[in-house]
């Protein structure tokens, strides 16, 4: 499995593309990390109002880098990623952050660009089917709208059409299916037994969420005493499980790899955080800063591809 | 001219392509900056033994970041550029950098790829020949092999072969020849009148040169007393001036502005840097992490194209 490490492999996944360096969730962005040979990339992707899968990560547009058509930051009230028509997602420009927000002062290298736009999800798979990306491997990220999360038919009408593209491309087989929402796992699970799924966790707030509008969360209560994250994992039929990288612990890695689970730690920007996750010896690091992977792991002796 | 500001335009020029995040001086460095939409691109010319002009940077191979056919970074004896035939260079490595090395820790976030060859100077001129990068311009940087720089009939050699090079692909209205080799430079004059010339400085050693061979200095003294570079630089027939960064002062800069010269500055790297040479209000930086400086401009209100 291409999210596997081993004793001198760990796995570079481009979290967003490689949203430290380039707009994320955008075409620029995984083309870039393809050709530095980051080739398994993570992305979000939420339904237009017509029914068309594409890239982003918020529900509503956020402010610190959607700019509408007449080249200023969104402001007021925000739009609904599923209340637009793709033709009117393509009239937002995503390719620059505002760096008075909170948001925009994470990323301080992030190229600014003009023109960019939300990708629809075919364009991300038609780009990997081509020869030169075969290793490229995706963790899609389904992400809810607090909308419609509660909401089976709708649930189960987003995972069809995402899986239904996925598998026109012919890449179920290179396609990770991942969320926090455990119940859109299950209808994953109903409708694409043959895909594997990925279990995200996040216990305690964290800093690196600052600025952003967190997905709907439909997960079992991981926070009761004695509970084994990894075990819950497993039950739910997961072959990788994902948690924030400040909250694995030896003991929880060593019962997920004992349960045969796959473990990818998310998101590792800072020098000693990927140094830690190194000497814990997960399978994968997610990362905004690929290169930065690259040059630790080189440096100590991994490697990230066979 | 492509390298001058305005009011509200400073330039960013990347150096050796994208140095802080992509092999230095390597097509796919050039071909992320010019996706992220920068246009100046600053590079290294050097000749091989069957006189071929190659991208590279030292006269002798850099065992930082250049791997031999084992794989090895390179040990002992370096080969110089002029002793080695062109199918030679590519048979070399330049995708890594040694991290155990002072130049290795310089850039803790460039991406390590494998396969990566010195480029030919005809890969990047055809590259920038396409007509999407119509407002690709060139800072080509000749170097000096010390074996070689005070034979007058192997200088000429060299500037001829580069300069009919870019002749041949019709881009002398878009290349700037640039040098800190001042007698050079007075034969790209003679040999090529119509192309503009840029006038490298360096007055004090600067710990941005670690690790790195230092080209051979012809430079005039520039260190008596009471001298003014702007003035030896117009003298001398720049169009553009190009001191170190720590080493312009206001009164320098005006005084190359009532000389009417562009004024770029090299190598500005940190954050603090880039908004002194913002304040300053330098033509064009010259930087290593173009990303960086565009989010700076980005951020203060400033543009980097028309």
């Amino acid at each position: 499995m291409a999210f596997t490490g081993s004793a001198d492999i760990i796995r570079i996944v481009g979290h967003r593309g490689a949203r430290g360096l380039l707009p994320e969730n955008s075409m620029v962005g995984f083309q870039f990390a393809l050709s530095t040979g980051i080739d398994l990339l993570e992305f979000d992707v939420l339904l237009t109002a017509d029914d068309v899968p594409v890239i982003t990560h918020d529900y509503k547009f956020n402010r610190s880098f959607v700019r509408g058509p007449d080249g200023k930051f969104l402001q007021g009230e925000l739009p609904h990623i599923n209340s637009l028509r793709m033709e009117e997602v393509k009239g937002f420009d995503i390719g620059r952050l505002d760096g008075s927000t909170d948001y925009g002062r994470r990323f301080p290298d992030q190229a600014q660009m003009d023109g960019i736009r939300v990708p629809r999800l075919d364009e991300l798979l038609h780009l990997v089917s081509q020869p030169k990306y075969a290793n490229a491997c995706l963790m899609l990220e389904l992400k809810s709208d607090p909308d419609s999360a509660l909401d089976p038919v709708a649930r189960a009408g987003f995972v069809s059409l995402v899986c239904d593209e996925v598998r026109g491309a012919g890449l179920t087989d290179r396609t990770l299916l991942h969320s926090f929402d455990w119940t859109l796992l299950a209808e994953c699970h109903r409708q694409a037994p043959d895909m594997p799924l990925s279990f995200l966790t996040q216990l305690h707030d964290s800093e690196d969420d600052v600025g952003e509008v967190s997905s709907y969360l439909i997960t079992p209560d991981l926070h009761q005493n004695g509970i084994s994250v990894p075990d819950e994992v497993s039950k739910a039929g997961g072959a990788l499980w994902c948690p924030h990288f400040s909250e694995i612990t030896a003991h929880d890695l060593a019962r997920a790899r004992d349960l045969s689970l796959c473990v990818a730690v998310w998101t590792v920007n800072e020098p000693e955080e990927i140094n830690a996750m190194i000497d814990l010896g997960v399978d994968a690091i997610v990362t905004d800063y690929p290169g930065r992977v690259q040059r630790r792991l080189s440096d100590r002796g991994f490697r990230w591809t066979l």
